[in-house]
């Protein structure tokens, strides 16, 4: 495995990589990221892995300098992933000196969950991914379903601006009580590590009940506050029933489905899980019209 | 010459035409453009030119609905030009419905010059060419010296957000009388036309006084304000000895050298023109250390 620092090291590599699939990360990688290495490779030549801690999707106050990092650790599992570039960036190689043009995205969509939690978290999102891809110049761009309103962010972001890559989402990987996994799980203490699955409990009770035939949305979301909010540890700061496009709110779940998305706080740690509801299969048409 | 209206169209015919310089142009085409278009395939194995007036980088009030426009009589220009593929989108093909992802520059770059006569210009401007770039794939951005700010910004963009295009200047071109180039010009009544080339001249004699070692920045701007106004169809909106890097204003012109530029109104056109005035030649290391 190569291992690039600047932008100029990372183009000599990349150049003679073929297809690349790139699996943009802030480091500290569980098996949910690994995850992500195997769909890379899976449709491509190779598989370029960022590692870099993005100052500006931080807002102030928030876990910047107390991000986990453990490089060394992240490199060996790549390296055993059998990733073939690593870019582990400065600040100063992604933004250069007197660096001054930002992606924005506006509009409801980055107004909404996280980004009315995180004011101006998905423009530095947006700005790093722009920044990644037009250096590292890959076929996909991989990322998990966890975060599911940065994929729709940025799957925006890529039409808006007519960047031709494909991108790939890999299924959210799953602690074997169902935590997501999350490099802020490291916040967590044993106590909360052992309440926080509540988070995926609600949401596969949303599953059930949806399956049972349930479309009233402020019921699924009640169905969560109720269950999260009877575990003490826990405090839930939205929860949300929306278009899994848009990401606007419903009053009842349509044949297009919905994302359930949800934040919580567990001590120090702020965790994030959803849930897709499937679209309805559309019935064959009828053959009388 | 081939000619396409939506993305699709444009980069199933681009997918085959080996390295790409692509001549960005808000159309009613003249010299100067398609002496960018001998620029472009001077050095790339395809030229493609876009012909796009793009509503973002107007301000309220400004020329937006009655910028001259003859696409016809550009594509006969194109085609004559040896061009290969021209792309006329419609504004849906650049901004697709619900397009919310905006390119900002920030800092004093963008603020000065005609980033403070025009609010927003720039990031229009930025949000345009990324995204003619995204969707062109060019090896090479082909534009004209005379938007020399708009130059300066985006070589920073470029840089700022990792896109690997070469951005290639060329000459500002001019009429006989040395008015330069511009599809605004069309605005200009016969007396304004005829009193415009004042700008040019007061540019001129600027790079005289500067090969006579004149240094100080005032001297050179008043001497423009001065020759401007004794112009009467004229009123110079701004005159500008500034780094030809940072466009930041200068007291006197240093090893560097400037970037003189200037604004003007005759009538209903607004005119821009601009030199540099050229670094000192470095001499040759003394012997004596």
């Amino acid at each position: 495995m190569q291992v690039a620092r600047t932008r100029d090291d990372l183009r000599a590599t990349r150049a003679s990589l073929g297809t690349v699939g790139l699996v943009p990360t802030m480091g500290f990688l569980h098996d949910g990221h690994l995850s992500l290495v195997d769909v890379a490779r899976r449709e491509h030549d190779a598989v370029v892995v960022s590692i870099f801690v993005n100052p500006t999707q931080f807002g102030p106050g928030e876990d910047l300098d107390s991000y986990p990092r453990d490089v060394d650790r992240d490199l060996t599992l790549l390296e055993k992933a059998g990733v073939d570039l690593a870019w582990v960036p400065d600040v100063e190689d992604v933004y250069p000196v007197g660096s001054c043009t930002r992606v924005r995205v506006e509009g409801p969509l980055t107004a909404v969950l996280e980004g009315a939690s995180r004011p101006g978290h998905f423009d530095g999102v947006a700005t790093v991914v722009t920044i990644l891809l037009g250096v590292v110049d890959p076929d996909a761009l991989v990322m998990g379903a966890k975060d599911a309103q940065q994929v729709a962010v940025l799957r925006h972001v890529l039409r808006d601006l007519g960047i031709a890559v494909d991108l790939v989402v890999g299924p959210t990987w799953r602690e074997q009580d169902g935590l997501a996994m999350s490099s802020r799980n490291v916040y967590l203490t044993p106590a909360e590590r052992a309440a926080a699955p509540v988070l995926r409990r609600s949401l596969t009770t949303v599953e059930r009940l949806y399956a049972a035939g349930e479309r009233d949305a402020e019921t699924l979301r009640s169905l969560v506050r109720r269950n999260v909010s009877a575990e003490p540890a826990g405090s839930l700061e939205y929860v949300s029933v929306a278009d899994p496009v848009t990401l606007a709110e419903l009053e009842r779940v349509g044949p297009e489905g919905a994302l359930v998305s949800l934040a919580a706080h567990f001590g120090r740690a702020r965790l994030l899980d959803n849930v897709t509801l499937p679209a309805a299969v559309t019935p064959p048409p009828s053959r009388v019209q």
